[in-house]
């Protein structure tokens, strides 16, 4: 194994594609999911510590054995209000959500249909259902009509991201659902990037109207806008009963930790009560964009594509020293192949904060692009086509 | 979906295996896996509390984006201290560390070799990878070489659980790593219920002195007896650096919070530096064994088997209603289809406390025993064979 894994690493050095986790100083963020910095804000912090002095730092067990505790059901009850969902059931992440709900409702009677640009854990999750499964094109109405009306199998769930979490744009809920009305199928929406976010925080299925509806279910995690760490599943009631019976993510892991549980319940509260909170965000997006000099997206993820990914990543540290920390998407984490920088906004940056960070990024930007001119002249001075991808 | 979903839980209902998911008042907990007590200890929730108030309730970004922290370093640092491996990587649980780390070594070149006994997290792992595998009988080293021998792919991965999670039982780790030596394979240990138990606290890959053998790694959780959240792989750095570029529960995954992180490190410190906490978790185990009547297992984990679900079901009922919390494992949560009660011994129950909650086991045990024969009588006479699964 181990000479396996220094011919990979070496792969990866030689591609310039070598990733690592180290902790970064004080920055502008420009590249957390914090969307609404509620993940320091002081009444979830309070909350959090309240949960972790009255429930300890761990759950102690699965949901199902004895680690269900007060903070569970609180947050699946925001979760609830905040969303309009009739019913939310808590996994220790958002990406177990996504594996326990695409598992329990796959297998060979299920069809899964799903967008180019899903995120991993939605992937994963259709992998571990064993269902047969079709990919269709990145926001492609007519490929999932055409799909769920060529299905052989008596079930199909259609799996979308409200707001996709790499490009930021959105998906046509309302359009989507009315397939899955038509055809009997079910509308499983990612929300990750859009509770907080969409609807003024409500998420994008309530701002479509289809919280509630039979053939809408959705994922939540509370690690983007929530500030915390956690999952959901919102859907029916029959469905959260199906999930505790047979959802292995949640059978078999051991419950969300009270402090985490506590800490998205109280943002959930916050970001119900104050629909400020995520129209500030939306307007600090749109400068982002402007500066940058991309199209706005739907939500707070700005995508910025670069020639490629040795250039992302030169871009993303040249910005580090510069005091800017800013996301660097490169193959295989590009649903399009195509490397970018992804940069968020926050509802809490400061005017300041935006301006040194935006001025920052375009100067880097420019620098960059003339760059990469300058050297595409040189190629075809000497003959050669330059690369660009 | 909905109608499928009825008649989903209309079986359950059925066959009495209904699971529900609420709180449970005070009780004798002999069902949780905080088996030191650690997940109310005053310096765990004093180390959470305090990253909870430096670095926020979430890490806000993966690992691999800004969402990397010094509590994250300090509890890699602390797992690598306490268990002797030479480098450690975070998961936000020990679900998805498994899941990780499986699906990164494996690939159609691997083979992958797993007890029939091992826990979901790694058999979804297996899974995702999409590996060749093989399903060998619980602790069969015979089955296991037989694998290794007849291998056709060019690397294998041992999958392994140090301390079995159902039935409590060890594994015969030198013997499985001699065999992985042999035959160039990787053993790959899930320390969830022996980190903290065996070997002092240490584990049992520490025990069995095989930390740092090149072809030894395992994974932990900071769920069990470090009564937190979180999960790691333990190993070389070739392996971190390899997870930290592929493993897709790592890259795609929001980083561990902060205040998890923490506790969990702090809990990792004082197993250390307080071997007699095991000692003392080992001794109240063997109480707990005589007292159920079943002969002591290798950790915290007793496994109780009872005649069928139902009866399993009553059992745990009636002990939750006597004030003593017990674990009920019915199919197909069980590796091998015998419905039981789990127990767990805790290192800080107090001498009373396990006196109470024994005993109520023993007579509630004794009451289901004498009326299952009598209603096998019963059978006999109205000339049937009771069930006896
Ligand atoms: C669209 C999407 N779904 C799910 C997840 C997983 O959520 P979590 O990080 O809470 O596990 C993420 C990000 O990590 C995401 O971007
Ligand atoms: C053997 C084993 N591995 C892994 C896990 C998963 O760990 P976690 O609950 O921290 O996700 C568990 C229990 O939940 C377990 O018993």
């Amino acid at each position: 194994m181990d000479a396996w894994l220094h011919s990979r690493a070496e792969v990866r050095e030689r591609r310039g594609l070598q990733r690592s986790a180290t902790p970064q100083g004080t920055v502008i963020d420009l590249a957390s999911n914090d969307y609404l910095g509620l993940s320091a804000d002081a009444r979830v912090i309070e909350a959090s510590t309240q949960a972790l002095h009255d429930h300890g730092a761990g759950a102690r067990a699965s949901r199902v054995v004895c680690g269900t505790n007060q903070a569970h059901q609180y947050l699946e009850e925001q979760l609830c209000l905040l969303t309009g969902h009739d019913s939310a059931l808590a996994f220790s992440s958002g990406y177990t959500a996504n594996l326990g709900v695409l598992a329990a409702l796959g297998g060979p009677g299920t069809l899964m249909i799903f967008d180019a640009h899903v995120h991993a854990s939605l992937r994963d999750g259709i992998k571990l259902s064993r269902s047969p499964a079709v990919e269709v094109p990145h926001n492609d109405l007519n490929a999932i009509a055409a799909a769920l009306a060529g299905r052989t199998q008596p079930r199909a769930v259609v799996v979308l991201e409200s707001i996709y979490s790499v490009l930021g744009d959105a998906a046509d809920l309302a359009a989507a659902a009315g397939l899955c009305a038509t055809y009997d199928a079910l509308l499983l929406v990612d929300e990750a990037h859009g509770i907080g976010v969409a609807g003024g925080g409500r998420g994008a299925v309530a701002a479509a109207g289809l919280a509630g509806s039979v053939h809408v279910a959705a994922t939540a995690t509370l690690s983007k806008a929530l500030g915390s760490q956690g999952g959901a599943v919102l859907g029916s009631t029959l469905l959260r009963e199906h999930l505790v019976n047979t959802a292995r993510t949640f059978i078999f892991d051991t419950a969300l930790a009270p402090a985490a549980a506590a800490a998205g319940a109280r943002a959930a509260a916050i970001v119900r009560e104050e629909p400020g909170l995520a129209a500030a965000l939306l307007r600090n997006a749109e400068v982002l964009a402007q500066r940058c000099g991309v199209a706005p997206s739907a939500g707070a993820v700005q995508s910025v594509p670069v020639g490629s990914a040795a250039l992302a990543a030169e871009i993303a540290t040249e910005l580090r020293l510069e005091g800017v920390s800013v996301g660097c998407f490169r193959p295989p984490s590009v649903p399009d192949g195509v490397s970018r920088l992804r940069l968020t906004a926050r509802g809490n940056l400061t005017a300041q904060e935006l301006d040194t960070g935006t001025t920052a990024v375009a100067r880097v930007l420019a620098a960059a692009n003339s760059a990469a001119e300058n050297s595409a002249m040189a190629s075809i001075n000497h003959g050669k086509a330059s690369n660009p991808a």
